[in-house]
């Protein structure tokens, strides 16, 4: 399969991860880890799964602290090609200023848009998605992929399919973004077969996005058109961008306006937002019973015990009689909890931000 | 109060404390931790409660590679009151070592032998019960300090009282020792008020104690005696003396003969086999329902938890919605369990033998 002529990867890697504590660091957020076990971080591997559509066409926005370590993990991207924010302005200006970047240099661009932190275990079926995506959006949609749900969750916001896309098998208009549901209203969505989970991913061209952005916030399109055409500018521009989701900014008017279309995608999906949901994605070593194992699995000796154990620090990790338990082991914090409080690892890093302690988070 | 005259401690200091790895270890057993937190050893505290009593007339008793650690932690005690184990015998070579070497220093002598690893808690009123039992000892009977039962432990065993000693108020014979009943059985006993928990705890004069094993080891006592007369026989008798408990080789046989007395006691006595029992002893910090600390409690952060945080490595220590978990943090190793499960800690360490880390034990 070839490249995908003038497609070009966009790669917001931005976030915190708080819930993945201590893992996860406002230092080195989850995006710079390898969280799956397979010696790619989270960002490689977002990375490796659209090289093969996008060749070297890459745009990483990240926070400028993250900067260099981003650009260590790419080794073979263009160092202009990794964008540093000056300061966190959330996900409509990050993806705004790549497209306002894009529109300038490359007129034909379509650019995919696909968080850092995000597992997906099918690249191929990921592959054909994108593509079919970018037919959408060579018609001036702006085209979402949405998440076939695996089962009603509440934790993620749903896309409500609308008709088919004349000439675009498959894909079909998108009548509105909704709010993450309570799981009651969720399975309702699932049963009808016409929602999607929004993932986040978005396929444009550039000028269709921020012509879209102009359209509801136009000083905030023309600031970033301003900073593309004048880096220079940056430093005066940017703090005052607002912080808003591209979701809010641009999605869902859009969609309001039928100008929002998704390419429904059969991909399995996870993005790891806390431990629970990476015990999940590990399971169990084959052929037994125990914990799954994200480090060194050497060094962790397990009795009776479930749940998840990540090793670090490479210290001997003991557990023994725990059923679901999460152990998280890193040279200077520990965490034990269990799946099902693995939500409140959050509470953690507030109470050491309020105690002098945000060294540690 | 004043010391007791000729009163010799004798502190046998051996023991692995498996249970309570990875904080005890081969290299560096129980006794040599604080395991309460007010600053000192368990050694030390043996050693505090003692010395009241005894001044400076004490003989300890460790293994060879642990003579080192037991000098330092005792800086008060000459270096020859320190005796070194060639390899461990049990505690009759140990005890009996100690009764040979003081039937020749000091022949009005009387000997209390209690091991390094106990807690008690009131050392008035154990002063007291020592102070009885070494009057009633000078009439040359083997006396045993007997624990008032806290409860009907079967990880104990048991002494049953028989007759009042005329002569000593309080003092009674010893019928038997019995071993570790069931619970149930030791609910019996219990209920008769005639039983008390066995602490190896012993007072006698030494020559009572090498006679009274000379009656049914003879050649043993005869080889203690000899080393004691010539030192330097040590490491040719030393590795041919039975490995066999005091209970066993003397107490128990001298208990059936009608020479054992006993001393109720009453002080609050702790043995810490575990970390169940290390939590018990430890309780909730004050005015919190949360788990118990040992170590540094600004380095633990507990979020609807109980039961026991050791925090022994400097790193932060958060634990989440666990009842009854221990969590045991060294810079080698970590434990994560339950109080339930205390007692299979040692599987663990088996398993690091098994597995060529006995370094680690």
């Amino acid at each position: 399969m070839s490249a995908i002529d003038h497609f070009w990867a966009v790669i917001p890697a931005g976030g915190a991860g708080t819930r993945l504590w201590p893992l996860s660091r406002s230092s080195a957020p989850k995006f710079l880890h390898d969280l799956t076990g397979d010696g790619r971080t989270l960002l490689q591997s977002t990375h490796d799964r659209l090289a093969p559509l996008a060749d070297d066409r890459f745009v990483v926005v990240t926070g400028a602290a993250h900067r260099p370590a981003v650009v260590e993990q790419l080794p073979g991207l263009e160092p202009d090609a990794v964008l540093a924010e000056p300061s966190p302005r959330d996900s409509m200006a990050a993806i705004g200023l790549a497209a306002a970047l894009l529109e300038r240099r490359d007129p034909q661009a379509v650019m995919g848009s696909f968080p850092a932190d995000h597992v997906i275990a099918d690249p191929d079926v990921f592959a054909d998605c994108v593509r079919a995506a970018v037919d959408v959006a060579r018609d001036d949609w702006l085209v979402t992929l949405g998440i076939e749900p695996a089962f009603p969750s509440s934790a993620f916001g749903y896309i409500h399919l609308g008709d088919e896309l004349p000439g675009h098998a498959g894909a079909t208009a998108v009548r509105e973004f909704v709010e993450k549901p309570s799981v009651r209203t969720a399975a309702e969505y699932v049963a009808t077969g016409r929602y999607r989970w929004n993932a986040g991913m978005f396929v444009v061209r550039p000028t269709v996005l921020l012509d879209l952005l102009g359209r509801w916030h136009p000083e905030f399109a023309a600031a970033l058109r301003a900073i593309a055409a004048d880096p220079s500018r940056m430093d005066e521009l940017w703090p005052a961008l607002p912080k808003i989701a591209l979701d809010h900014a641009v999605a869902e008017p859009a969609a309001d306006a039928g100008q929002v279309a998704c390419v429904p995608s059969s991909f399995r999906w996870e993005d790891l937002g806390d431990f629970d949901s990476l015990a999940t994605l590990l399971g169990s070593p084959s052929g037994t019973e125990g914990p799954s194992v994200l480090g060194e699995a050497g060094s962790v000796l397990a009795i009776d015990s479930t749940g998840l154990i990540v090793s670090g620090s490479g210290r001997l990790v003991a557990v023994i009689g725990l059923d679901d338990v999460v152990v998280v082991d890193t040279p200077d914090a520990l965490l034990v909890t269990t799946r099902a409080r693995a939500q409140d690892v959050k509470q953690v890093v507030g109470e050491l931000k309020d105690t002098g302690r945000a060294g540690l988070t």
